[in-house]
C-alpha cells in the first residue's frame, strides 16, 4: 500500500540573524501518486550542507532556488526505491536525489543519480553521500580542475575538518601534494586533522591570526588554496600564496558561520602582485569528471588509503538541529541525518 | 663632452598618508661613466604611473623594488641616445627603459627596449610610452590573455579615463566587444568617455552607487571586467558579472586613490555562485605577446581607429606634482612628463 503522505521539514520563516530551531517545523504533507516513469523513494540518509545557509535568505541570488517559508526544505539524499514505475529500476535499488528533508519522495528517474551504481560492498551508504558523493566530488573538482593541483604543491584547505575539507586534504595528498595544511576552529579539530585526516599541519583560527599561523606553518608559501570560508582566512591565504598560486573558491561560510572575521576586498592586490588566479565553481557544472572521480576514490577506499569521516544524527525531527550544529561548526566530516538503515 | 651629473627626483621620506610635494626633491646626482656595451640616454618623456603609489610604501611586498628614501625614483621613460658604446645602437636612436625620474641615465643595452623600433612616422614619441608602450600593452594583455575577451562580450572598465582605461575601452571595441562601459569620477570625464573615447556608456562613481549604475547601464550583465581600482567598484562588478564572467585584476588604486570606498572580501561569494574567474597579472610576464600587440595597435593608429590621449606636464621639477595630480585623478589618458622634444 503506497503511503499517501510523508513527514517533511518546512521552513517556517526566514532567520532573523542566526537561524534558530523555531525557524523550522516537521509537518505531514501529502505525497503525489507515482506516475509513469516515476519512483517512490524512502530516504535513508540526508545530507546537511553549509550551502543551505544562503538558501534560507531571500536576498542572495543563488545558483539554485532559495527556500520558501511555508514550504519544505530540500537537499541531497540517498534512499531506497519502494515502488517503481520505471522498468529499469526495480524496488530495492538505492538512488541519490535532491528531495531530502523528508522521509519519502516521489521522483522522476531523471532527477535521480546513482541508480544501480550504489554498491554497499564498495562503501557503506553514508559514504555515497560523503566521499563518494557530491561532497567528495566537490573536493576533487576544486583541486583538479579549478586549482590545477600539481605534484609537489603545498596545499591549504580551510574548514579542513568539515565535509569537503576532510575529503580535500586526503585527496590533495593522494594527488601528489607535498604538504597539506588545514584550518579549523579549536584544538580538538586541529589535532584530529593531523592525527587522523592526513594533514601535515593545522592552524586554529580561533587561537591566532591566520597570517601568523601561515607564516609559521607554510614559511615558503602555498601553491593552492581551497577556500571554504572566505573572510579573514581568504585574505591571509592571499598573503601566503606564492607567485602563480591558484585559489578554488568553494563557499564563504564566514558570511554566516562561526568565523565571521571579515577582510577588505583590496587584499586582492596580492592577486595582482603575485599573478594569482581565483576561480569560483559549482560542482554540478563538472559532471563529465564524475566517472574518473568515482573510479579513483573507490580505488582509494578499497586500498584503505582514505578515511570517511561522518557525523550522523538520527531522525527527521533532529535534522534542523543538525543544520544549526553544522553552521556552528559542530561536525567533523560529513554531517548526515539517518532516517533508517 | 659627456655630462658628469644629472638632475633626478629623489624620495625624501615615505608619505605619511597621502603623498605631499615635500616628500620629493629634485637633486643633482653624479652619472657613472659610460662603460663598454652601455648607452648615455637623455630622457625626453617620462611615464607617471599609478603603480608608483604602492612603491612609496615600505610595507607592501611588490613585484619590483620599493623606492628608498634618499634615493632617486625610477620608472618608464623614453630617451635619445647621446653617447653609445654599443656598435649596434648609434647616437640619435630612441630607446625606452626603466630609469626615468631623471634627465639623463647610463644604461646597459639589455635594460632598454624599443631600440630601432621607435619610429616617429608611425606615432609621435609620447604614444610610444602610452598606447604603444607598457600602458597600451597592459590593456591588451588584460583583455586578451587574462580576461579572454570574446566577440560579442559586454566589457566594463574602471578608471576608464586613465591611461590603461582609455586604451582598454578602445581596444575592447576593436577586439569585438559588443558594448563597452567605463567608470570615472565626475561628469566631465564621463562625457569624454562617451564622446571621444569610444565608450557606449559611462558611470560616475561619485554620483551614484556603482551597483545602481551598473544595473541601469548593463541590465543584462557584464562578461569581462577590467579592474583598475578594486574596492567598491570591484564588488559592484562582481554583482554585475554574468555566469562565467572573467575579471582581469590590474591594480587597486582604491587602496590609495580618489575612490576609497572599500568592500567586504566576502562579496566574492558572487564568484562562487556565478563561476567567475579573477586573475591578477603583471604585464612584463607576457612579453611574448608584444610583437602581436605592436603590430595590431600600430595598424589601428595608422587607420585612425584609436585616439591617443595624454596629459603632459613639462619639466623634471614638475614631475612630483604630476604624480600627485595623477593620484588625485587629475589626468585624462596617459600622464607624462616632457623633459625635451
Amino acid at each position: 500500500m503506497t503511503p499517501r503522505s510523508t513527514r517533511v521539514v518546512c521552513l517556517v520563516r526566514r532567520p532573523d540573524g542566526q537561524p534558530v530551531p523555531g525557524d523550522f517545523a516537521v509537518e505531514e504533507r501529502p505525497l503525489p501518486p507515482v506516475g509513469e516513469g516515476q519512483l517512490l523513494v524512502r530516504n535513508l540518509y540526508m545530507s546537511v550542507d553549509p550551502s543551505m545557509r544562503g538558501r534560507l535568505e531571500s536576498t542572495e541570488k543563488h545558483y539554485t532556488h532559495n527556500f520558501i517559508p511555508g514550504s519544505p526544505l530540500d537537499g541531497r539524499a540517498l534512499g531506497v526505491v519502494e515502488e517503481s514505475r520505471c522498468a529499469q529500476v526495480p524496488p530495492g535499488t538505492y538512488v541519490r536525489h535532491q528531495l531530502g528533508w523528508r522521509e519519502r519522495a516521489v521522483l522522476d528517474l531523471a532527477d535521480t543519480d546513482g541508480a544501480g551504481r550504489i554498491d554497499t560492498r564498495l562503501a557503506p551508504l553514508p559514504t555515497w553521500l560523503g566521499l563518494l558523493g557530491q561532497t567528495g566530488f566537490t573536493a576533487y573538482v576544486g583541486l583538479t580542475r579549478i586549482a590545477h593541483l600539481r605534484p609537489g604543491d603545498t596545499v591549504l584547505v580551510s574548514a579542513a575538518a568539515g565535509a569537503v575539507g576532510t575529503a580535500a586534504g586526503q585527496f590533495a595528498r593522494l594527488l601528489g601534494a607535498q604538504r597539506v595544511i588545514g584550518t579549523a576552529g579549536g584544538p580538538d579539530k586541529c589535532a584530529l586533522l593531523v592525527k587522523e585526516l592526513g594533514y601535515d599541519a593545522a592552524a586554529d583560527y580561533r587561537a591566532e591570526p591566520m597570517r601568523d599561523a601561515l607564516a609559521r606553518l607554510a614559511p615558503d608559501g602555498v601553491d593552492v588554496y581551497f577556500d571554504n570560508v572566505g573572510g579573514e582566512q581568504l585574505a591571509a591565504a592571499l598573503h601566503a600564496l606564492r607567485t602563480g598560486g591558484r585559489v578554488a573558491l568553494c563557499g564563504m561560510t564566514s558570511q554566516f558561520g562561526g568565523d565571521r572575521r571579515s577582510a577588505d576586498i583590496n587584499q586582492l592586490i596580492q592577486a595582482v602582485l603575485k599573478r594569482l588566479t581565483l576561480r569560483g565553481f559549482i560542482v554540478r557544472d563538472h559532471d563529465d569528471l564524475r566517472p574518473e572521480f568515482e573510479q579513483r576514490v573507490a580505488g582509494w577506499l578499497a586500498e584503505g588509503r582514505i578515511t570517511a569521516r561522518e557525523t550522523v544524527v538520527d531522525g527527521l525531527e533532529n535534522a534542523p538541529g543538525a543544520l544549526l550544529s553544522l553552521l556552528g561548526g559542530g561536525n567533523v566530516g560529513k554531517m548526515l541525518v539517518r532516517l533508517a538503515d
